[in-house]
């Protein structure tokens, strides 16, 4: 009857409002909203941080629970209603977003049964990626997309590469392990391995080191090494970088010539010459 | 009367004098007093530093305290005279060096107040950054600029970049606090977050490491990962350092604009708009 | 007799069968057992890890070991029909991956007079780089020539570079065993070399460290100075890869040479020399 | 009389031959010469280093002593010899190499009335910059040229990067002291700066590490920053390498067109088309 019908429509409007609410970016609400979501994810975060930290933990536990259980619900109710308002439920449901969504919430009621499976909460830090979506600058959006492409472009060779240094890392663990032996912290071959990690990375714990002046004679040539090697990945990466920064600016190929003046230098698109104002032939 | 109008002028001249050799630099006076003040700087940072070393302090306490008292007031009624001989006397108060020369004054006269607070005098430091004022070398200043520009140019880049490091971390941090747990030093996920800068930094203390086998698999994993994430900024920072010095060639600064069509890319030596062809103005 | 010839005839067959299987890599059969060779290689690189470490080997000893020498056995059979399938067999035994063949399966047979030196058998690790003969994706192989090109290019400026490094090493270490004296680790100058290594490289231990004032003082400058000298090789590196992706655009691979002036700095798609106008071969 | 002048002659002769062995690198004699001094200076250096180590010095003193001796009157007597034998003795004796040379032999009889200062005798090591005379390898000694070049150029930038680091050290190093204070290793001002160094350098001893979690979260910021701050030298010294590395090959500036078939992309020096062989325009 019409009464339905008036309910329907209602709910129809409702819908459509959180919609705007939810996705909207350009809107105020939606982007208030956002805002206040950003901060959510951020303090359930820290509370999170706070909860494994013994001293707070043991003063504020129950207020931590708390918090972090209005804040589940909070993202319990969010979630649903994305599901609610989209007109595609299942295409969100997953998608990226949807599923992180999806396991910012899921850890606190396991915890219910689980005790301490609520840290697995963490993983809402994956929702700080919105960020992105939510401040539409297109500045950042355009740095961020610049950033991928040039690490994608240097994905392949870094790989190959690492590949390289993985094979180098086993022989020359093995060869610290037979050199070195147990006493000095080389206990075994994997143990030796992650040693050459740790150097070949510049990252140097200290916790194993080499002993003997043998061991300490190869280790000081695995370093030069890795001086070398660490060179490659940046090599890599800058060089797709310049590309990519190059390829921005306003390309100047010198194509183009001036069949009056002669003159070269004219960008890719330029339609009259800049020196003398004839137009320039359209090759 | 004629008296005060004597005053007066004498002030005048005595101001004039002042402002001469405190802001000015390309007279033999100004540049002694500013090589004088640089020595001053440079003597009080390392006094204050001397005062921190135990051994240092109890001998030479008195004479310590003693000398920085003679640097603060030499300092003050620097600071006041520039306040006196400036036309702008609030814009320099609140400039960035008004600021600095004010802090550099304060700490040792709250001292009085709350010893210990003179330790703060240490912000002098930062008058360091007076030198390039004061060596007006071209070529330096011209290098600085350079460094800015690159430096500005992939703030953005950067930052971005480091976003996403920090999402990383906690998510890698919170992994080795489980995985590792309170005994090999992971007692919080702050702190395996603090572990996990110092390891994709390539810093390694080594005051906290993974003990267990799979913590030092994955240790081992997220230093690779660190190995072709430094790679990162330096691209940025490269790219931009080769594209300035490229620009070098054949510059675009946008300075130029075309009347009719607006657009606004031209080459600095341009006289015709390459878009339509209509002169530019001559800036 | 036609019986002889007929046996020769099925034993050719049967070689020729072989020699697909093992060196072919575009036959189903062929990829097929290269990637259970890759597999095994795999296994048993982690066999021989196990075996170093201490739990496991204790628990598990006899299967680790009756595993390694099924491997062992497969590689020798391989390694035979390898010689026996090849029409240069010689040729193979001595070439880079025959060496490594063999010394794949020699330590499992010397560990039987010798014991222990089955840990010898990591050298199979090397195998891995058959893995570029296997998957033949056009793209990895470019990829991987375009590194070695580049690290290639720039080895000499790295030799050079690391050969001033050592020398400074020898002074610096040098340098820190007369500051730091014996009590802080610095016992010998071979061992201040070792720690100069260790620091200009930024990994950076700790089992020696400075104790003295002045040690940190200079220590502090060393690690400024390998600040700027890490720079060094990475430019070297990122230079050539610059150069190298900048190649695609014109190549000049010097590969033409004029008949009549005898210049060779060509575009290899040039006709005509540009120095003489005389025409170029095509090649 | 004849009988002195014939004395005289003789002695020019010696002289001159003694001369084409100590300087001439083109003759086989002066070649070979060359080497053994190379060779001597590696055996010198080796023996200083190995006195040092409490080992072997113990069972070999004398040994070691004895042929430190020998190797040290035979560089006396070179060093003479060079004297004589060179047209503008003073010139060589105050030049670069001179001074070395003369350094290399004074510790050894300085230990006559100072024991110990033989260990000084180590400043031989920089004899080995000789190597660069004497293997006459363009390639190399164009590569150091090539790599001195760059860091010439980028000197200036790094120097004024330095400085603000350094100013940054003495802040940093300031408010870290203030945070963790003595008990945690920061025991003085230029101790923190000390350890701000290390960590800014991502050399990371560990010797000294913050305690306290607010010293940590700032320790934390510094990696950082420093991450950033690293790319800055590299960024660079790399822009400069790029830059000499581009000048060298063979540039095309898009200057020169050919009239007949309009291509544009010839080098600066071409005569020709590279195209259809029409000359091109000399401007």
């Amino acid at each position: 009857m019409w009464f339905m019908k008036k309910m329907k429509s209602k709910y129809e409007q409702f819908r459509e409002k959180i919609k705007i609410v939810l996705y909207g970016t350009n809107t105020i609400l939606g982007r208030m909203f956002d805002l206040v979501l950003l901060g959510l994810i951020l303090l359930s975060v820290l509370l999170i941080m706070m909860e494994t930290v013994q001293g707070i933990n043991q003063k504020y536990h129950t207020q931590l629970i708390i918090c972090e259980w209005i804040i589940t619900v909070f993202f319990t109710i969010e979630y649903i209603l994305r599901i609610i308002s989209i007109q595609k439920p299942v295409k969100y449901i997953f998608s990226f977003y949807g599923i992180i969504d999806l396991l910012a919430v899921l850890p606190m009621y396991l915890s219910i049964f689980f005790p301490g499976a609520s840290i697995l909460s963490i993983v809402r830090a994956l929702r700080f990626f919105r960020l992105f979506k939510i401040l539409h600058i297109p500045q950042i959006s355009h740095q961020s997309i610049q950033l991928r492409e040039a690490i994608d472009a240097s994905k392949e060779k870094i790989l190959v590469f690492i590949y390289f240094v993985l094979i180098s890392t086993i022989i020359i663990g093995s060869i610290m392990y037979l050199v070195e032996g147990k006493e000095s912290g080389f206990t075994s071959i994997p143990m030796s391995i992650y040693w050459t990690i740790v150097t070949l990375t510049t990252v140097g714990y200290g916790d194993i080191s080499p002993q003997t002046p043998l061991g300490q004679f190869i280790a000081a040539l695995v370093m030069i090494l890795g001086y070398g090697i660490i060179a490659v990945p940046t090599g890599i990466v800058t060089a797709e970088f310049a590309k990519s920064s190059l390829k921005n600016s306003n390309s100047v190929s010198g194509k183009k010539t001036c069949r009056k003046c002669n003159s070269q230098i004219h960008f890719d698109n330029a339609k009259y010459c800049y020196e003398c104002g004839t137009e320039l032939p359209n090759n």
